[in-house]
């Protein structure tokens, strides 16, 4: 079945999308360059080494406008790291005289040539996937593969995917998006042979869903999404796509599929809020808002944002345990600021709160509870609540805001650097009003925020 | 194994609550004076009976100044009902002048005689207590089976515990105290040959805790104790009695054996309360009581306390429900005054509550879900939680006090004749200090509230 309102709207899409003529000869001429400028830069060293284009600038999976080229450099693979790295930064160098070192599993040179971000990365050229030394050595087979699969045709239909994904905000496998990276938009437009049957096939997924190329997978994951990795059967390429990414495809498709439009695949967002604005929300909704505000740890964005979601989670959870109930959470990070934000439906408790005992039955435990509050003040009971022996003590926290501003937030399981953070350079709570004067740095995300969406 | 010191306490005990020679020889003599009237009346009567005395004061097992003479003139089991119920009303107001009908199973009379309140109660002759045509059919065999069994010792024995029942308020098979029956004390005193090795053995129960004094019993029970009964293999004696009420046994049976004292027979409870009192509690605890307060429908115990139990846990579940956590509970009735009174953790709730969708997967129901909630005013949302839809939409009842006062408060399930009174004579809803009003009515049942025990 082919849907022809659909078929109107990728066109117009891909008049956006596609890079045209120039744009790929310019793209060409400076990828050639830079190789030529590798290989002169090989003949120095005592060594024979390749360099190969890798990633959508090199098979065409390229969105207008993007101006990445990857070139990877592989030695042999009886070179130890230490010389590995030191000759991928002598090649980094004299290819990118201006560029700066980076560091991923080595360190490597990205710089700039001729408007276009270039990352000169050394690897080993291992004979498969199989024997790959570090991550990166794993690339060019990802590369040979894509590269005798995706005719022009798919690779046009990648490129509409990716913007799909991008418009949807569900592009990206780094730890903020947990999303879908470009290399598994591409295997899942070759698995289905297109954008529009992936698109049909994907309104009807039941995760956990699994792919499997190359039909070679011996593990099990529990991830909604399996696609294992047709250069290694140990991997799943989805493995970082969150569950609620999934179903955002899942929902977009069937609304793209059921009302085909262009604006679905550039979304611009809900607009950004003003201080009055999300004070206008709060008084609508009636929660009390509590915001953990501090300088954000210095750390990539692969590190920092696990470490707020695990700080974020462990805050709401001792919230919710000591009756503080959540009502959502979220949290924000921009420039060097940080904010663990929790939305309460109940930010104050009374001053008792009720403790169960052991039944009166079990009578080791129950003698023990009952002795260990006979004949005090601080207490109602104990009494009897069916065979249960309860008393009903002084809570620890009336409010949410003595929690957070006490040294019990250290209780908490926070993320290292955040625990850190919060000890030595201290935190601001924010309740109520006045958390509207986050507007100032997080104005666009409580934007999204009180506008949210699938 | 003895204890000396609680041998002591159990003597004392006895010199307060053993009827004395002439309290006994006026019992005996009034009881013989009524069966001698009871006779004459049946010679007039063209039916061959007989007179029993039957309960407490029949066996030597009440308590000094304990005032009731119960005896159940036997007829033949072929008559029908309805002459039963004549003869029976004939004798009752030959022997009883001044007495008055009172209604169990069939008619009875009731009246005084000397001091003494009597019960005239007709019953059918049957051979086997298997045979029995109505309840108090069974009361003759009952009174057979101990008085064969219960010596002067056991009988002392079972006053001592019936007080002792009395002073830790789990005495009385009625549906307000849920406790034990002067029958299942009797039974369980016997089972275990004396009042101390009952309290042994009661220390270290673990319900459901089952006895069979005759090995008969037939059927299974999820009863915490169960009795079965020496004259009905199919009933048990304690099924009445709560779990709290087992285990209220088992903590005051630890107790006066861990610390054999007097007073434990006695207890007076805590204190009536006033309403400044009652307001300075609420201060410290810090929470919102709420009490539905009406005129209590005119219905005996035994059908009032279930109908206002199950009125108060309807309530409270669906103050939990709707997010008004609920602290503690509890139900007062006096007169013709009747509370469901309900303290709560949590009074108010924001304007918003969270709505949990279908999973995105199960197509027809996420559709169905989005669609209801696509382009609305009313909320925030559709958005994904996970694999879930999510809307945030307004919450029908923002405070406690709005929900006792709306109608919705019929839709929980009340008792029948709850319901009807709420509905057709009103009902105020006190909250917050309000309810200290109530200590004019309730002072002391407020006063065990506020000290509970076991």
């Amino acid at each position: 079945m082919t849907n022809s309102d659909l078929a109107a709207v990728v066109a117009a899409v891909r008049e956006r999308i596609d890079p045209d003529e120039e744009e790929r000869r310019a793209l060409a001429e400076a990828a050639a360059e830079l190789e030529s400028r590798v290989h002169d830069a090989l003949a120095e060293l005592p060594v024979e080494a390749d360099v190969l284009q890798v990633g959508s600038t090199a098979r065409g999976t390229w969105l207008s406008g993007d101006r990445d080229i990857d070139l990877f450099v592989r030695f042999p693979d009886d070179l130890d790291r230490e010389q590995l790295a030191e000759y991928g930064l002598e090649v980094g160098h004299a290819v990118l005289p201006d560029g700066h070192e980076e560091y991923a599993e080595h360190p490597y040179v990205k710089g700039d040539y001729d408007g276009f971000d270039v990352d000169l990365v050394p690897c080993y050229d291992v004979p498969t996937a199989s024997d790959i030394r570090s991550a990166v050595d794993r690339t060019p087979f990802h590369n040979e593969y894509l590269v005798e699969r995706l005719d022009d045709d798919l690779a046009a239909d990648v490129r509409v995917f990716k913007r799909f994904l991008k418009g949807i905000g569900a592009y990206g496998s780094d730890l903020r998006t947990e999303g879908f990276s470009g290399y598994l938009a591409e295997l899942l437009v070759l698995e289905h042979d297109g954008f529009e049957p992936l698109l049909q096939a994907a309104t009807d997924w039941h995760p956990q869903v699994e792919f499997d190329p190359e039909d070679h997978g011996t593990r099990t994951f529990s991830d909604p999404l399996v696609v294992i990795d047709p250069t290694d059967p140990e991997r799943n390429v989805a493995a970082v796509c969150s569950a609620a990414n999934v179903a955002r495809l899942q929902h977009y498709a069937r609304d793209l599929l059921a009302d085909p439009r262009e604006d679905l695949f550039f979304q611009a967002g809900p607009p950004a809020l003003d201080a009055e604005a999300i004070r206008s929300h709060l008084d609508r909704r009636g929660t009390t808002p509590a915001a953990v505000v501090f300088d954000a740890p210095d750390l990539v964005d692969d590190q920092l944002y696990p470490q707020l979601r695990k700080s974020l989670d462990g805050i709401a959870d001792e919230l919710d345990r000591r009756g503080f109930d959540v009502f959502r959470t979220e949290l924000f990070a921009a420039d060097d600021d940080a904010v663990l934000f929790v939305e309460l439906s109940v930010a104050e408790r009374p001053a008792v709160e009720r403790h169960v005992g052991p039944p009166v039955h079990v009578r080791q435990h129950a003698e023990g509870f009952y002795g260990a509050y006979e004949n005090g003040n601080g207490y109602y009971g104990p009494f009897l609540d069916g065979d249960r022996y309860v008393v009903e003590r002084e809570r620890e926290f009336t409010s949410a805001t003595k929690f957070l501003t006490s040294d019990a937030l250290f209780d908490v399981a926070l993320g290292k650097h955040v625990e850190s953070t919060l000890r030595e350079d201290g935190y601001d709570v924010l309740v109520g009003d006045e958390v509207a004067t986050l507007a100032a740095t997080f104005g666009a995300e409580l934007g999204r925020y009180f506008d949210p969406r699938p």
